[in-house]
């Protein structure tokens, strides 16, 4: 499959995920046991071209727009979703990268235009002023898929390109830094989403961004490329993963809740469950739930969409809106799964009924720090309310 | 203004109901203690065209596609609801005159195409076969706006194309019915949706039709005009302004929690209530609730337009999609408003705050039959777990 | 009936309330209409010795014990709630009143051991020193009941017994306000929550305490009576009855749901709504909320009277738990009623059918301040998390 | 410890469980990886008299009341919940069998009075009447604690005491039984819950009832013991620990979230979690949420401790009260829980966080047929709007 991308925008990638969700699923007990993604799903995920989903032309990507790129996260999440979580961040990255310097960009697809690169974007790291770039030590948690990813981007604190401390990234080399074996979590447990640890290495400038420079158009790499989608900031792509993957897990929670109702029968009575009244209302809500959940989506994504076609980057207020919805798209497709969940009976939990994985998975979608409402909805409800926010805000 | 839609779809029209807004706004109280639409708001609107936006060309209508036309409702009851509520059924039912016969149309608005009809579609006349139609007697409950109206819609229990038993209506001239002033209630008090009282009428034939001629294209009229809204059942379009007074009743509430919010202090502590966290958080929450709310309803608008745009009908399960999402959508604006509504004090029930009339209109949009979530519910779920339906259900 | 509340403690008295419901429902509309509790209501409540449950014996009072006296409380507001809501505060002032100076409630009861009492505990009022006492002025609003009351408890910001400013509140007679008439509410539109008018009237000093010595057993007439309620401080008494109301006007709901929907048939299908799964799930959830809601409620006030009985004033982790029971009680007992009220159908908004007022009363008895839950749960979260409390919190 | 409950009812007993929970906690994960209650909590259990609690006192038990007996199941949940569930049934069954013929409980109880009974109570046997008996075949699904039992009490569909076909339960020895390693469950996986086989063996008339005659005073043995817990019926005493582990496993959350939020810092910022007053608000309604659901249960643990004591066996208003109560509790306890968990970030799902396994085991308490609030709101909102229930509501 030589260019599974070109034709009519990210249909045919589309269409080629779908094909691979049987397998996925079918993996899906493997990716938690190993937690990590299994290669099998990685080598799967590239045969169709998804990594080059956003990844520069210049570097043989396709640079789908976003609303396509998008629906392709989303249905991936319906096979298994811890490799849609891992795989989707993998894939966003090449839009960040894109915002990075030619050099650095030259660097990790120089010599092979496949490489992945992973990512722990909290800035935990220490540096110090070392000449011509940074010495750099640190351990950086939660990198889903890194063990795919011959480079990492890892956050620090640092000075922005307004002088004042701000969370900066810097680009590194798989040899420099070591992955610890200490991911063992009980939802998403697919994702490999393990430590990176630094100890004093160099990180030249080149490979240095702060994330105010890669969110408002003044990171070093900023024009570098004629695509469209990068004039879109870092932050909402690389985000925007997060909440297509709960929208998936509630879709095909849906579909699981609905196969399995048709068949249950209760075990006190006999009575077919799919003819209770309760369990068609739940189903009727969560899925008016999932479907309102993700058209708001969609409108951003659309927006994006415009915006680049309109040649100009998202103004504040935008960025602001597209942060707080997808937040609370995650809400509505959790609400959605607890709904159903909660009617699914005992047997439910029974580690071989999918449920219960749809349901562990996708809780921890709320959990992350860019998708926790109370932070989203409290700076957006200051800004709506004409008040100033803060760092705490965020 | 003469062809006040013409221009650019619905656009046109939509601005000119912002401009009333304020008026709108000042005759609210009136509508309320009056129990009725004012006329000055009928003749606002009659003015800057809004009763011809679904009106068959062939009698100076615009045709407006669905979209346009219900974000102008949606707007519209951002200024009165009571007026968005009644005036859009008043409008809406020019596309449902257009399905039914050429005659009935004429008898409409032969003489004078800016004659309103009101409905009362709930099943409650007694009907007996007469000699070239039918004797029809009842008392129909809830006509909005009929206050307005020459001509009216209203229901009973008939017998329909494919010769079973089912809802039907009647068309009938103002000199038919007596309107009884019974209209008392404590939301939505200027709707005037008062009892319409008939007895031992005739309705010739071709001022009857079923439900369910009028919902599949089978009715007297269907193919009379060439205008592609004419292509939508019945029900669709009928009940679309509610979903929409609802968005626009939470959109409004937005803004006035906003306001009063900012200038408000608390009694017993002087602490400005703005910068309480969850003010702040509320406001969020409900705003990005409304916006998925009326996301979902676009999307349903859209669909309508595109569909037409092709030439097609609906297929059954889009009409069960419209419906369902119509009363969820009303649920969302719903809990919008209750989340607000709980944080604003008791000054928020203060007749002269906006508020209160705010809450009581938008909890009655809840409480129709064809917004009632349990029943659209009901209907959705077993339609999505393969179940059979049945009268009971819808 | 001359000891009506002396038997069996609060038996009596409940009994006798439930008696009175009858007439209090049929007085409601009156009520709302005259925006004031209807005279007779007084009188009824007076006749079965309502205003006495709080009293000091030594006024002829009948110190029932808090868990007696709220439940009388909660029945009453399954008559008519405005009379519930102002008559329990006039009731529960009567407790207050005798931690006042025993002049003070001399001033009052002397002549006149029926004499009543309103109050504004809002500190709106400015005061300066005086010889003997302070000069007050001030607008003070939503005084319900004043219309029947003699004397009034007004509050400003004075300086408490630890030299701290902080609220105080002013015992004034009728003499020196006057009555706004300015109650234009749409829920417990009956309460004549009016506002009182002070212009520069001179208040001795045994008529002033400090919020802070009513609620800690530092007031001029702390242990003036030996009688048990005594011990108890003055907010959590002044404010049990708004969750007892609440819980009345739910337990009411319930009753009336239920006698409505058994009746009910769908204007489209003649279905009956009793037999829908959904009609019957809605009741019995309701039917549990307000069952745990008045347990809730039930726990605190056995625990005051009991603390009581062992003659101890209870800690602040006590009356901060009995203050935010309250308010999520209250939370409670409205989120009972709209499960049903969403329910009910257009009809419940006639004004013709309790339900609506129901429906309106409960939703203003969640927006006292007292009541709020923002205030009460950030305030008792902060204190659970070990973190400062601040003014603001309150 | 010879007599661990005998002195001021269960207040020992009581005591002596907090003294268990740091050594509960410490097992747990071993409980969950054997995926059954390690045989060390067996013995600590024993060891303090637990499994005697309801045993009648001729075969050495305690007899305790209901409130003190239900007050240790919640504790036990506090240190494991897996342990709670599956050995509050094994006590509980004590009850039951107290229940059965003389003769039945000679069987269990002649030789060794601390033999343990587990269950299977769907009716999920098949049967054949047999000369002084039946014979029975079947696989009997989620008997929690079989591992620790010598008997269990199994159901099969057979004829009830009115002549009627129900529930039935024969009770048979472990040498009749074999038990299937095949408990692999994702929540309260440490229960051991494991199915028991039985092929085609005798069950002698003496050790078989039906449900009906347990639950009415109707069995072989009712009477048998003069022990007042023995006037309650089978079922609300059988399932009386579902509710009471989940509000234990909900104040075990309350206590966990607030101990890791008042140290958390979020990654991104630095910012101190604990005064987030999202964090605060949500602990706040937490706990009120707890104490509403607790109080609801104590209620009734005291309404049939009252009822004993009047030596009145309850009517069956009471017993659907129960029920319906039991399964409202856990909902509320598991929204409790929801609300804290949604705010704990990513790091609550590591397996070194006990929050992990608080969500999952809370979730599988509102999974049993017994606790299922759609099935109970059905059949008790019926009763509510005086519908006749049929088998399929329960």
């Amino acid at each position: 499959m030589s260019h599974p991308g070109s034709i009519k925008g990210g249909f045919m990638l589309l269409e080629h995920i779908k094909e691979l969700l049987p397998q996925l699923r079918s993996n899906a007990t493997q990716a938690e046991e190993s937690a990590s993604v299994p290669k099998a799903n990685v080598e799967l995920l590239r045969s169709v071209g998804f990594f080059k989903a956003l990844q520069p032309k210049a570097y043989g990507g396709l640079e789908l727009n976003i609303s396509d790129y998008a629906e392709c996260v989303m249905t991936l999440a319906e096979g298994c979703a811890s490799t849609a979580w891992a795989c989707s961040l993998l894939a966003n990255h090449s839009h960040g990268l894109g915002l990075f310097s030619k050099e650095a960009q030259d660097d990790v697809w120089g010599a092979d235009p496949a490489t992945l690169v992973s990512s722990s974007v909290a800035p935990m790291g220490k540096y110090q002023e070392a000449d011509g770039g940074i010495r750099l030590s640190g351990k950086f948690g939660w990198s889903s898929g890194c063990d795919h990813a011959q480079w990492a981007v890892v956050g620090y604190m640092g000075v922005n390109e307004i002088g004042q401390p701000g969370p900066c990234y810097a680009l590194i080399p798989r040899s420099d830094y070591t992955i610890m074996e200490d991911w063992d979590s009980a939802a998403l447990s697919g994702t490999g989403s393990k430590t990176l640890v630094a100890d004093d290495i160099f990180v030249p400038a080149h490979r240095c961004e702060s994330l105010l420079g890669l969110n408002v158009g003044m990171s070093k790499g900023f024009g570098v490329h004629p695509g469209k989608i990068f004039l879109l900031p870092y932050s909402p792509v690389f985000s925007l993963g997060f909440a297509a993957v709960a929208a998936g897990i509630a879709r095909r929670t849906l579909a699981v809740f609905k196969e399995k109702t048709s068949n249950r029968v209760r075990a006190y009575t006999a009575a077919r469950v799919a003819e209770s009244a309760a369990a068609c209302m739940r189903l009727a809500e969560s899925t008016c739930e999932v479907t309102a959940a993700i058209e708001l989506l969609r409108k951003d994504w659309r927006e994006m969409d415009s915006g680049c076609d309109a040649g100009k980057k998202p103004d504040p207020e935008q960025v602001l809106n597209w942060r707080v919805h997808q937040a609370y798209s995650v809400k509505m497709s959790i609400a959605a799964v607890d709904r159903l969940f909660a009617a699914a009976g005992g047997g439910a939990w029974f580690r071989s009924n999918e449920l219960q994985r749809l349901f562990r998975d996708i809780h921890i979608c709320g959990n992350h720090a860019q998708t926790d409402f109370d932070i989203a909805s409290l700076t957006y409800g200051k800004h709506l309310m004409g008040l100033a926010t803060s760092k705490e805000d965020y």
